[in-house]
């Protein structure tokens, strides 16, 4: 099977058209959904009245992320469809039906990494998100719009918004619809139970009144309507600072037989041991401290460009590598530049695209925290580039391994990137979330941080490694660690991590990954959705599904 | 196969001893585990090391309830074992390995409830746990040691903490175990990560250094530490009423091949529809309204009798009728009654015995809670007894189906009951729950209260009813939603209920039951633990496991 490819373009889209300043409206972006039934993923499968697979998804994520960087004048953004009678009918059936688990599993991961991005820019980075649903607006369509700001449907009598996963394909609806019902909605429980289960959805009046859309606009009076509306929300939004704009340039990435090659990173694969390698690079030389250099450097300044390329390896890895259990995270270069990078982003948070810069970053770390593959960050002579923003790389990791050296030259370097600005989905900072149990921990190792390097005799006493090791334990105990961590069952591990990365508070966020999506990791797998007679499984066939009644 | 029995009693124990006063020492209790390898619940698998299955459960949540009830006296539980070298190790995986998929997910729940009964009497019933484990301490022991207030390990050099699941059976420590190591415990979550990978767990020092352990104690001082500790962890806490004792007599319920009959509580079963009718009835008299009277009934007092039955009805339905996927909840008699029972309570709160009458209702409505069947709520004039503490059973259901009469003679009434006195797993009153997005609301309907019944058009305009229908429509209605229920799957209801119920804060509870138990439940389903060369399957055969390595 081909690669899938995480790099897109707006020119180069398939389903969605991106309208910056429709009709002259300057404020305005229209991101419209017409999917092109021909150019699916995969064979086997048609992408009909607006349903989606992971090309579709791709662009989307394309498309948020570019309104935010190219485009820094639009306010609104209306998500919107082409067609007639549907806005969007869900994620395809017979896409998911035809896939293995871990692919589901990994496409439902995605695509709710992608609704995050909409919420992320929305609390963020001053955009409003208005879901204009002029049709049938079902299943992952209605999640999607869930994932708006608000939600106007077309009053016409028939078009309903509607979750029929539970119904008809004995599944949940898994990119965050249930949470977001009634935690972000605060839609009454049994009113979400009584829409959960009804195949056909909920239209008009009723859909209003119990909170499941913000608006009902007539046919004839839609594009109007959907425009006042989303003046009125343009005036809600705070003033945040945007732009100037900059473009997002192709990363080209040198894709080879053991890795993938970009500027910053490298993954390096090792299929025999299970194991890959992903290398983050810090600048070459050092990074433009004025607004206006790192503006001028765009696409190519190092803080943006290497979390892209981070992010794109881990997609990759993701989707094109399901067998690698293990990835050590290595750095090498200059910590001085790293630092430098950092301490110009925290000088220069007035600026829009710094702003962004950071806030992508923040949400590429996330990507890593979510990223089901065990994480061993490995600090040693030739890995020994873990300061501040690429020591939130070592503290998203299972585990640290700290080489001690006799010259005290290998250590890390915490920056005001460790500060809390690039939160977990739980919203603590990762040195929080590392020190849950001993709060004054983290000031303690930020203080210490001013003095330069920490070096691994003092990171351990500190807390910042979980394994310190001289030269001659070091090599034995790594590889050690690896091949009894490449040994272990990938579903417990993936249970484990799961569990163990997210102490204290919940957000949505951890919700989504660590409850709806354990629910419905576990539905995909049992025979009721997926077994030959399952529901998803029959789905658009005669014959119905036989279930297994006993309740588990 | 016989179905599961959930009474006993201590003198029937065959697995604990509960020693009231060791030695004398009026203020302790002792619970002791020692189980009997050819008392099992099933046969083909032995209970050898104190490993456990459900009928050892079964006696450890029957203890923990007695002492609360019957032994006021006691301030400190010391948990420990009579073997010599092993203090528990864990759930018997023969047993997991012979089990069903639902039987094992259903174990897994009722042992997570009896950790949770611990730390409820530690938080509210001035007591505290002490898990003394003088030996191996292994899983689910581990995981038991893990619900006491202070865990001491023996320091002999060979005896370990350890989480050996993930490493040698392929599935998780399920019973709340990772859960409460980082957010209890607060360990540090990379330690956590190497603990949780290590078959032979960690022993003396470290473990007290990681913070696995609070104490370690010589063998040969053992006894007398323990004391120590016990007696420092009395004088900690904080001062609560506590008795007069009450003795928790026999409920014998009298089974019948449709069903289960209790004084006021009645299981009426339709297997052919899987439905089943959960009825609870109103005290037949006044109940009384004095300390002393209410001590005087003691276990017949019907708040306290009532619960018990409708525990141990929650508990046969989920053991012993597997396949019922939906539950009608009535109640019928006198609602002046119910409505008194529960001011009798709230006017008697600073009596002990009172207040461990309310904390068992709390308990029970969890169960309910937490119970993975649908809930429909029935309202009408043969089932019009939704009153205080029983309006929280309503508050419970997935649904509320309410009969709108003429006659204006069918609807609910509030009492302090609903005031949050009783709150769900997430810290929240079920009004609060229910009225998550409108929290105004709570207080409305409870001041609407004092004025006596809430009839049902008011009750649905409150926001009270999911359905109200008139004479006409009900039957109708009713009878089509429940054949409706009934026909989806089991499994997306299940994760569907899941993630409804549960809007807004989470806790160590909803942790376990919403994140933990789902992972668990998935790996539960995955070949490589359960498959035919999967890992729990293969334990204590000469073959080794073969993982398909996917990571998912």
């Amino acid at each position: 099977m081909d690669p899938v490819r995480f790099e897109t373009h707006p020119s180069e889209y398939k389903h969605w058209k991106l309208e910056i300043a429709p009709d002259g409206q300057r404020e305005l972006a229209r991101l419209v959904m017409d999917v092109d039934d021909a150019h699916a993923l995969r064979e086997g499968y048609e992408l009909k009245l607006n349903s989606y697979d992971l090309s579709v998804d791709i662009e989307l994520a394309d498309a948020i992320q570019r309104i935010r960087f190219e485009h820094p004048e639009v306010r609104t953004v209306v998500v919107t469809a082409d067609l007639d009678r549907v806005f969007c009918s869900g994620a395809n059936i017979y896409m998911l039906g035809a896939s293995t688990h871990s692919f589901k599993v990994n496409f439902c991961k995605y695509t709710n990494e992608t609704r995050l991005y909409i919420e992320d820019a929305s609390a963020h980075s001053g955009l409003r998100f208005l879901a204009a649903c002029k049709g049938t607006t079902a299943g992952g369509g209605y999640e999607l719009a869930l994932a708006c700001d608000e939600i106007v449907l077309v009053d016409d009598g028939a078009s309903a918004v509607s979750f029929p996963e539970t119904p008809l394909l004995a599944v949940l609806p898994g990119t965050g619809g249930l949470t977001r019902l009634v935690d972000k909605r605060k839609v009454r429980r049994d009113r979400a139970d009584v829409f959960c289960t009804l195949a056909e959805g909920i239209k008009g009046r009723r859909a209003l009144e119990w909170g499941l859309i913000d608006g009902l606009v007539s046919r004839s009076k839609f594009d109007d309507g959907v425009y006042e509306r989303s003046r009125a929300l343009a005036a809600q939004v705070a003033e945040v600072p945007r732009g100037p704009a900059v473009e997002l340039t192709p990363l080209r990435p040198e894709y080879h037989d053991s890795g993938v090659r970009y500027r910053h990173v490298d993954l390096a694969i090792d299929r025999d041991q299970r194991v890959a390698t992903l290398t983050v690079s810090a600048p070459t030389e050092a990074p433009p401290t004025s607004r206006d250099d790192m503006v001028a450097q765009g696409a190519d300044l190092w803080s943006l460009r290497a979390f892209r390329e981070l992010d794109d390896a881990l997609c990759h890895l993701r989707f094109n590598e399901p067998e690698l259990g293990l990835v050590l995270l290595r750095t090498s270069g200059d910590p001085a530049h790293v630092l430098a990078a950092d301490q110009a982003l925290a000088d220069h948070a007035e600026c829009g695209f710094v702003r962004e810069v950071r806030l992508l970053q923040a949400r590429v770390l996330r990507r890593l925290d979510n990223t089901a593959r065990s994480l061993f960050a490995v600090i040693d002579q030739d890995s020994n580039c873990f300061a501040g923003s690429l020591l939130e790389v070592a503290l998203a990791a299972d585990r640290v391994y700290m080489l001690e050296d006799d010259d005290e030259q290998v250590g890390v370097y915490t920056s005001v990137a460790n500060t809390g600005v690039l939160p977990t989905g739980n919203g603590l900072g990762r040195l929080a979330v590392r020190f849950y149990g001993a709060p004054d921990q983290v000031g303690k190792l930020l203080e210490r941080g001013h003095e330069g390097m920490i070096p691994t005799a003092e990171a351990a006493e500190l807390g910042l490694a979980t394994i310190a090791a001289d030269d001659i334990d070091f090599e034995d105990e790594l590889r050690i660690a690896c091949e009894e961590r490449a040994s272990l069952s990938p579903d417990a591990l993936t249970g484990m991590e799961a569990s163990l990365r997210y102490p204290g508070p919940e957000t949505l966020e951890t919700k989504i990954f660590g409850r709806l999506s354990a629910w419905q990791n576990w539905i995909f797998t049992r025979k009721n959705a997926t077994g030959e007679q399952g529901a998803l499984t029959l789905y658009g066939r005669p014959e119905r599904p036989s279930f297994h009644w006993t309740r588990t």
